[in-house]
Protein backbone atom coordinates (compact mmCIF):
# COMPACT_ATOMS: atom_id res chain seq x y z
CA UNK A 1 0.00 0.00 0.00
CA UNK A 2 1.32 3.17 -1.14
CA UNK A 3 0.79 6.27 1.56
CA UNK A 4 -1.84 8.76 0.37
CA UNK A 5 0.06 11.61 2.57
CA UNK A 6 3.66 11.24 2.48
CA UNK A 7 4.83 13.00 5.65
CA UNK A 8 2.23 14.17 6.40
CA UNK A 9 2.80 12.85 10.08
CA UNK A 10 6.03 14.81 10.03
CA UNK A 11 4.07 17.89 9.74
CA UNK A 12 1.97 17.06 12.91
CA UNK A 13 5.18 16.50 14.62
CA UNK A 14 6.47 19.20 13.64
CA UNK A 15 3.81 21.78 14.71
CA UNK A 16 3.13 19.77 17.81
CA UNK A 17 7.09 19.64 18.85
CA UNK A 18 7.21 23.74 18.37
CA UNK A 19 3.70 24.63 20.36
CA UNK A 20 4.73 22.89 23.27
CA UNK A 21 8.58 23.98 23.44
CA UNK A 22 7.26 27.86 23.53
CA UNK A 23 4.57 27.11 25.74
CA UNK A 24 7.80 26.09 27.77
CA UNK A 25 9.03 29.59 26.67
CA UNK A 26 12.52 27.78 25.93
CA UNK A 27 14.14 29.11 22.21
CA UNK A 28 15.24 26.23 20.03
CA UNK A 29 18.72 26.77 20.92
CA UNK A 30 17.72 26.52 24.42
CA UNK A 31 15.67 23.40 24.78
CA UNK A 32 17.98 21.72 21.84
CA UNK A 33 20.60 21.95 24.58
CA UNK A 34 18.87 21.46 27.30
CA UNK A 35 18.10 17.31 25.73
CA UNK A 36 21.47 17.53 24.25
CA UNK A 37 20.11 17.04 20.80
CA UNK A 38 22.04 19.07 17.46
CA UNK A 39 20.47 22.10 17.35
CA UNK A 40 20.58 22.35 13.36
CA UNK A 41 19.25 19.12 13.72
CA UNK A 42 16.03 20.09 15.80
CA UNK A 43 15.71 23.40 14.12
CA UNK A 44 14.80 20.14 11.17
CA UNK A 45 12.28 18.61 13.17
CA UNK A 46 10.59 21.88 13.93
CA UNK A 47 10.22 22.22 10.70
CA UNK A 48 8.91 18.68 9.61
CA UNK A 49 12.23 17.85 7.56
CA UNK A 50 13.52 15.51 9.58
CA UNK A 51 12.25 11.65 9.52
CA UNK A 52 12.94 11.94 12.99
CA UNK A 53 13.61 8.47 15.47
CA UNK A 54 11.28 7.13 17.71
CA UNK A 55 14.52 7.27 20.25
CA UNK A 56 14.66 11.62 19.47
CA UNK A 57 10.78 11.46 19.93
CA UNK A 58 11.12 10.18 23.11
CA UNK A 59 13.67 12.46 24.25
CA UNK A 60 11.88 15.52 22.85
CA UNK A 61 8.70 14.15 24.88
CA UNK A 62 10.73 13.77 27.99
CA UNK A 63 12.50 17.29 28.26
CA UNK A 64 8.72 18.83 27.39
CA UNK A 65 7.58 16.73 30.37
CA UNK A 66 4.85 15.16 28.50
CA UNK A 67 3.78 11.68 26.82
CA UNK A 68 4.96 10.96 23.70
CA UNK A 69 2.19 10.34 21.78
CA UNK A 70 0.79 13.90 21.91
CA UNK A 71 3.44 14.82 19.78
CA UNK A 72 1.93 12.27 17.13
CA UNK A 73 -1.86 14.22 17.72
CA UNK A 74 -3.16 15.78 14.94
CA UNK A 75 -6.34 17.85 14.25
CA UNK A 76 -8.86 15.58 13.47
CA UNK B 1 18.78 15.64 30.04
CA UNK B 2 19.85 12.14 29.93
CA UNK B 3 16.44 9.86 29.35
CA UNK B 4 15.75 7.94 31.98
CA UNK B 5 14.43 4.93 30.05
CA UNK B 6 16.29 4.59 27.21
CA UNK B 7 14.71 2.98 24.80
CA UNK B 8 11.27 2.52 26.52
CA UNK B 9 9.14 4.38 23.90
CA UNK B 10 10.59 1.66 21.04
CA UNK B 11 9.18 -1.13 23.80
CA UNK B 12 5.71 -0.05 23.97
CA UNK B 13 5.90 1.11 19.80
CA UNK B 14 6.89 -2.93 19.28
CA UNK B 15 3.80 -4.14 21.67
CA UNK B 16 1.44 -1.79 20.48
CA UNK B 17 1.89 -2.89 17.01
CA UNK B 18 2.04 -6.53 17.26
CA UNK B 19 -1.01 -6.09 19.42
CA UNK B 20 -3.12 -4.00 16.45
CA UNK B 21 -1.46 -6.15 13.41
CA UNK B 22 -2.52 -9.77 15.44
CA UNK B 23 -5.76 -8.52 15.57
CA UNK B 24 -6.32 -7.70 11.80
CA UNK B 25 -5.38 -11.47 11.74
CA UNK B 26 -2.05 -10.87 9.94
CA UNK B 27 1.29 -12.80 9.72
CA UNK B 28 3.81 -10.61 9.83
CA UNK B 29 4.75 -11.57 6.59
CA UNK B 30 1.70 -10.27 4.98
CA UNK B 31 1.76 -6.94 6.76
CA UNK B 32 4.96 -5.96 5.77
CA UNK B 33 4.33 -7.66 2.28
CA UNK B 34 0.78 -5.24 2.11
CA UNK B 35 2.79 -2.10 3.07
CA UNK B 36 5.68 -2.44 1.41
CA UNK B 37 8.21 -3.10 3.85
CA UNK B 38 10.60 -5.19 4.39
CA UNK B 39 10.01 -8.26 6.19
CA UNK B 40 13.33 -8.82 8.18
CA UNK B 41 13.20 -4.96 8.99
CA UNK B 42 9.24 -5.20 10.09
CA UNK B 43 9.93 -7.89 12.55
CA UNK B 44 13.00 -5.81 14.06
CA UNK B 45 10.31 -3.60 15.14
CA UNK B 46 8.18 -5.91 16.46
CA UNK B 47 10.64 -7.16 18.50
CA UNK B 48 11.82 -3.17 19.33
CA UNK B 49 15.26 -3.84 17.83
CA UNK B 50 14.36 -1.02 15.49
CA UNK B 51 14.59 2.69 15.83
CA UNK B 52 11.65 2.89 13.67
CA UNK B 53 11.30 6.63 12.09
CA UNK B 54 7.85 9.03 12.43
CA UNK B 55 7.50 7.79 8.14
CA UNK B 56 7.38 4.14 9.11
CA UNK B 57 5.34 4.80 11.92
CA UNK B 58 2.78 6.67 9.64
CA UNK B 59 3.42 3.69 7.23
CA UNK B 60 2.41 1.04 9.99
CA UNK B 61 -0.70 3.41 11.01
CA UNK B 62 -1.85 3.50 7.91
CA UNK B 63 -1.57 -0.28 6.90
CA UNK B 64 -3.39 -0.86 10.33
CA UNK B 65 -5.78 1.91 9.51
CA UNK B 66 -5.77 3.61 13.29
CA UNK B 67 -4.51 6.91 14.16
CA UNK B 68 -0.60 6.71 14.53
CA UNK B 69 -0.76 8.49 17.93
CA UNK B 70 -2.24 5.09 19.47
CA UNK B 71 1.09 2.81 18.36
CA UNK B 72 3.04 5.12 21.07
CA UNK B 73 0.65 4.91 24.10
CA UNK B 74 1.80 2.89 27.21
CA UNK B 75 0.02 1.34 29.98
CA UNK B 76 0.04 4.46 32.55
Amino acid sequence: MKRTHPGLLRSIVATNVRRYRQARGLSQQDFAHEIEMDRTYYGGVERGERNVSIDNIERIATGLGISPHLLLLGPE
